[in-house]
C-alpha cells in the first residue's frame, strides 16, 4: 500500500510530542523511537527542527547513516522564512533544505492577529514568506506541507485571511496544508464545518493536527477525516505540550477497526501495544494504564457480573478483539469476582481448572478471605499464581525458610536517617544471617534479603525491585490502618507484581518482598 | 439553579468510577469523595449498589447522618428484580427501596442477546422485570432513572427491541433513560444518530452514560447532548473500569465554556481543579498531569518561543482563560504556587500579606523550592501555615529540640512483628527519653514522641494521628524514589494535616509527625 498517497499517517512524537512537560529526549532516544514508528508502518516521521537547536540538526545527520526505514519518509520541521529576508538566503531555511530529509513541514501564521502581535510584521509579507519557501523549498525537489498554526482560532477572527495563506502555500507547490488546532480549544463538529469549508472554497488538500485540550483531540481528527481530511497528525501515547496531542495509535485504531479504512500496511496495528509500551520505555513516562486500546487496563474486567458472561461469549463485553492492537484481555481478581473469572484467570497463568470445581471453590473462598483482610490480586499476579500453585500442588514453592528479621531506622543530630535490616534464614542446607544497609527500611531489607538468599540461588542477582506502593486501607485509622504493599520485582527481562497486607508496613513489605523472590526462583527453576 | 429540573450532571465516580482497576474505596473514602462531588455541585452522586456488597450497604446508611447535601441528591444504583420474582420479593429490590436514597437508577438489560445468554431469560420477561421493578420503586415514592445497559450495540442488533425497553420504562414512570456504551466502542456519529433516533421515536427524556475504549467519551457525550439528551453521566478524573468513563469535569467544562449552556451553579466549575485533586488524593491515584482542563500540565508552557508573545495577550496562546476551572497557566517547567495564591492562602490563615511584597517572594520561592522536592501544600494546611509563621515571624515556632530517634521492627518466628521507638528531646527544660511500642514503626514513633511532649505539655494528651497516607513519588525507582507522608492530627475538636518527605519513609513520617504536633501546640498556646 502507498504511505504516502492518497492518506496520510504523520507522526509528530518527534517534535510535538518533545513539547511535554518532563519529556526530554537525547539523539540516541530519538533514534530509536523513529524505528518504532517505522515498525508501526506510519507514512511520515516528523523528526525535528534542524537548524534551531543542535539536537535536531544532529539527528537529521545521523539519521541518514542509522536509520533503514522500510515504512516511512523522513520529515524535518521548521519555520517560513524571516521578514524581509529572501529565502535563499535564511539559513534557517537552507537548514531544511540541506536536512537530507525528502519532506519539509512549514509552518506558518494563519491567524492575522499572530502575524501581527508575534511575527510583527504584516498581513501581506507573511503571504510572501510563505509563497517564498515553499517555492524555494520545491525548486529543490522536496515535498512540502504547511502546517498552519492556529488555524481555526485564525478562521474565526478573519477567515478570508485565513484561507488566503491555504491557498497561497498551495499554489506555491505544498502538497498538504494541516489545519492546527494550536491551541486545543477545538470541538468535533467545529473542526468539521471548518474542514469542509476549506474544502469546498480553497480545493486544497487538507491535513488535521489537533491537541487534547478539550479531551476531543482524537474525535476532532475523526471529524476532520470524515469532513475530506486525508492527512492525520498525532503522536504516541499522545505525548504533546499541556494536554497532549491527538493520540495517533488511537486515530488509526478508529479508522481500520471502527471505520474500515486501512490506513498502516496490514498487520502492523496489531503491533500497537508492544511499540507504544517501547516507546514509553525510552522517554520513560510511565505509561497510562487506561489509554485506548494499548492501555494495560484497556481491556481489563474486573466486575464478577461480568465474568460469568464472558465466558459464553467475551464479544458480549469487549468492543472488539484485543488482538487488533496487539493487546490481551485481562479478568482482574477482585472482590467483586466470583467462579467464573478465577477459573478464567487460572486459563490464563496455564492452568486448566474447568473441570476441578472443588478446587476453584477452595481458591475463590482463600481469595475472598484474603481481599476481606486487605489483599488485593488484581494488580498483583504472581502472587496469585503462587497462592493458585498452592492450592493446585498442594503445598506452596519454598526455596528458603526465615528464621526472623529486624530492622532498625535512626537518626542523630543533624544526619539523614539510614536503616539497616538483618534477615536471618535457612537456604541450601545453611543457616545464613545477612545485614543489609538501605536509604529506607525497605530497602535495607531488600538488599538483606537478596543478599541472603543469593548464597544459596546466585540468580537472585538479577533480581531487582523497580516499583514500590503503599496503600493505607481503612484510612481514617491513622497508623493502626491496615497497610497494602505492592511490589514489582524485574529479573531484567520480564516483571511480575506481588502483594503484601499488615497492620505493620514494614511487615506488608517483607510479605511482598518473600513473595516477589519465591515467584522470581519459581520461574528459573522450572 | 435547577439541578434536578431540565438538565441533570449525574456523578457516578462512587459506583461506575470504582470500577477502575487498582481503585478500592473504603465507606470513610466514599462519604469524603461525596462532599467533594457535593462542593462541585453536581445534581445526583450515584453512591453505590446497597444490598449488593455490604460496603455500599453501609455507605447508605452512614450517608443519612453523616453527608449534608447543599446541592446533590443521592442516587442508589441496583439491578431490576430477578426473573420469574415479583419485585416486591426480590430482597435486593427492597435494598435499594429501603436505601434511604430518593433516587434509584436501574440497570436493565436493553440488547437481545445479554438478555438471553447473560441474564438467561426471555425477552418478554425482561420487559416485566423492567416495567414491575419501576414501578415498585415509583410506588414508594423514589425517583426512577434507567441505564439502558449496552444500549448502542443493544441497538445495532435489534433497534425495536432496545427501543422497546426504553419505552416500557418509561411508560412505567421513569424519569429518564440512560443510553449506556457500556463497551465503550462508540464513535460520536454513531451517538448522534442513534440519540436523535431514540427521541425521535420513543419521545422519551435521554441520557448519556459513556467509557472511553475509543478515546472518545466527552465526545461522545456531547454528541448526544447536541442530539438532545439532557442527562450526562461521568466521573470524576475519568475513573472507571477499562479505559474509563466519560471525565465529568470535562464534559461541563465544555458544556459551559465552549456551548455557552451553565449546568452547575454559578461559580463552581471554578472550583473544578482544587476538587480533581482532592479526589485524587482519596483514592490515591496520582492525577494524570495531561488531563483536559485540570491537569497540573494543562495550562503549562515550555519557555522560550511563546514567553514574549504570551505576555502581549495571554489568549492568543491559551484555548481559555485557566481561572475559569481554578487552574493556573505556568511559564516555567517548575511547580505552581504562584505569588496570588500565596497571598490568598495566607489571608485564610489570617495573615494579610497584600503589601508585604518581599515576604510573598520569599514564601512563593521556598514553597517552589519545597515543592520540586517533592512536598505538596494543597492538602497540608498546617505544614504550609508553619512555613509561613517562619516567615512572618522570623523563626519556626519551637516548643522542644529533637536529640535522636530509632525505631526498630522485628520478628521472631511464627510471631507478628512489633516496633519499638526511641525518641530522645528536650523540652520545658529537661531531657526526655522515652521508648514507645507500636504495630508499626510510625506508630510507634507517634506514641514514644507523643509521650515524651506531654510531660512537659500535658495538652498533647488530647492529640491523637487520624489519617496517615503514603503516596511514592518518581514511580519506577523502586524504594529509592521520593516517599509523601501525609498525616492528619485531631485534638477533638478538629484536625490538621501535615506533610513529610524524603527518601526513607520513616523519617518522612517523623517530619510530618513533628510538625503536626508543633502545630497543635501552637493552636493552644496562643
Amino acid at each position: 500500500m502507498d504511505l504516502q498517497g492518497s492518506f496520510h499517517v504523520y507522526d509528530t512524537t518527534l517534535r510535538d510530542g518533545a513539547q511535554q512537560e518532563g519529556l526530554n529526549l537525547s539523539v540516541q532516544d530519538k533514534l530509536a523511537i523513529a524505528r518504532q514508528l517505522d515498525e508501526l508502518g506510519v507514512g511520515y516521521i516528523e523528526g525535528g527542527w534542524p537548524g534551531a537547536n543542535p539536537r535536531d540538526t544532529e539527528f537529521f545527520r545521523r539519521a541518514g547513516t542509522e536509520l533503514d526505514l522500510r515504512h516511512a519518509r523522513l520529515a524535518a520541521f521548521g519555520a517560513t522564512r524571516r521578514a524581509g529576508v529572501p529565502a535563499a538566503d535564511d539559513p534557517l531555511v537552507a537548514a531544511l533544505r540541506d536536512s537530507g530529509a525528502s519532506v519539509v513541514t512549514l509552518v506558518a501564521k494563519s491567524h492575522d492577529r499572530h502575524v501581527e502581535l508575534a511575527l510583527r510584521t504584516t498581513l501581506e509579507e507573511n503571504l510572501a514568506m510563505v509563497r517564498d519557501t515553499v517555492e524555494h523549498l520545491r525548486a529543490g525537489g522536496q515535498t512540502v506541507f504547511l502546517d498552519a498554526e492556529h488555524f481555526f482560532d485564525g478562521y474565526r477572527d478573519n477567515r478570508s485571511y485565513a484561507l488566503e495563506v491555504l491557498r497561497t502555500a498551495a499554489e506555491a507547490g505544498a502538497e498538504v496544508v494541516a489545519l492546527c488546532d494550536t491551541n486545543g480549544g477545538m470541538l468535533p463538529g467545529w473542526v468539521s464545518e471548518v474542514v469542509h469549508d476549506v474544502i469546498d472554497t480553497t480545493g486544497v488538500r487538507v491535513g488535521i493536527h489537533c491537541h487534547n485540550d478539550t479531551g476531543c483531540a482524537v474525535a476532532n481528527t475523526l471529524a476532520a477525516v470524515d469532513a475530506g481530511a486525508s492527512h492525520v497528525q498525532g503522536t504516541i501515547n499522545g505525548y504533546g505540550e499541556r494536554t497532549g496531542n491527538a493520540d495517533l495509535v488511537a486515530v488509526v485504531a478508529n479508522l481500520e477497526l471502527k471505520l474500515d479504512r486501512q490506513v498502516l500496511p496490514s498487520g502492523l496495528l496489531g503491533e500497537a501495544t508492544r511499540i507504544a509500551h517501547a516507546v514509553a520505555e525510552v522517554t520513560n513516562v510511565p505509561p497510562a494504564s487506561r489509554q485506548p486500546y494499548v492501555g494495560t487496563s484497556a481491556f481489563a474486567h474486573k466486575a464478577g457480573l461480568h465474568a460469568s458472561a464472558i465466558k459464553v461469549d467475551p464479544n458480549l463485553y469487549q468492543h472488539l478483539d484485543p488482538v487488533a492492537v496487539g493487546n490481551d484481555m485481562r479478568l482482574l481478581v477482585s472482590d467483586m469476582a466470583g467462579r467464573a473469572s478465577i477459573e478464567l484467570k487460572g486459563r490464563q497463568l496455564g492452568f486448566d481448572l474447568t473441570d476441578e470445581k472443588e478446587l476453584v471453590t477452595r481458591v475463590t473462598q482463600r481469595v475472598k478471605e484474603m481481599e476481606a483482610r486487605g489483599f488485593t490480586f488484581e494488580a498483583a499476579d504472581a502472587s496469585f499464581e503462587l497462592l493458585l500453585v498452592e492450592e493446585v500442588e498442594g503445598a506452596r514453592p519454598s526455596y528458603f525458610e526465615i528464621e526472623s528479621w529486624r530492622v532498625i531506622t535512626e537518626t542523630k543530630p543533624g544526619d539523614e536517617a539510614i536503616s539497616e535490616a538483618t534477615v536471618k534464614l535457612h537456604a541450601g542446607g545453611a543457616r545464613i544471617v545477612v545485614t543489609g544497609e538501605g536509604n529506607g527500611p525497605v530497602n535495607a531489607l531488600d538488599h538483606a534479603l537478596r543478599e541472603a538468599i543469593g548464597q544459596a540461588y546466585p540468580e537472585v542477582a538479577k533480581f531487582e525491585l523497580i516499583d514500590y506502593k503503599v496503600r493505607i486501607l481503612d484510612q481514617g485509622h491513622g497508623t493502626d490502618a491496615i497497610t497494602r504493599v505492592l511490589i514489582e520485582t524485574s529479573d531484567g527481562a520480564s516483571s511480575w507484581v506481588t502483594v503484601g497486607v499488615g497492620h505493620n508496613v514494614i511487615e506488608a513489605s517483607w510479605g511482598a518482598l518473600v513473595d516477589g523472590v519465591t515467584f522470581g526462583l519459581r520461574r528459573h527453576q522450572v
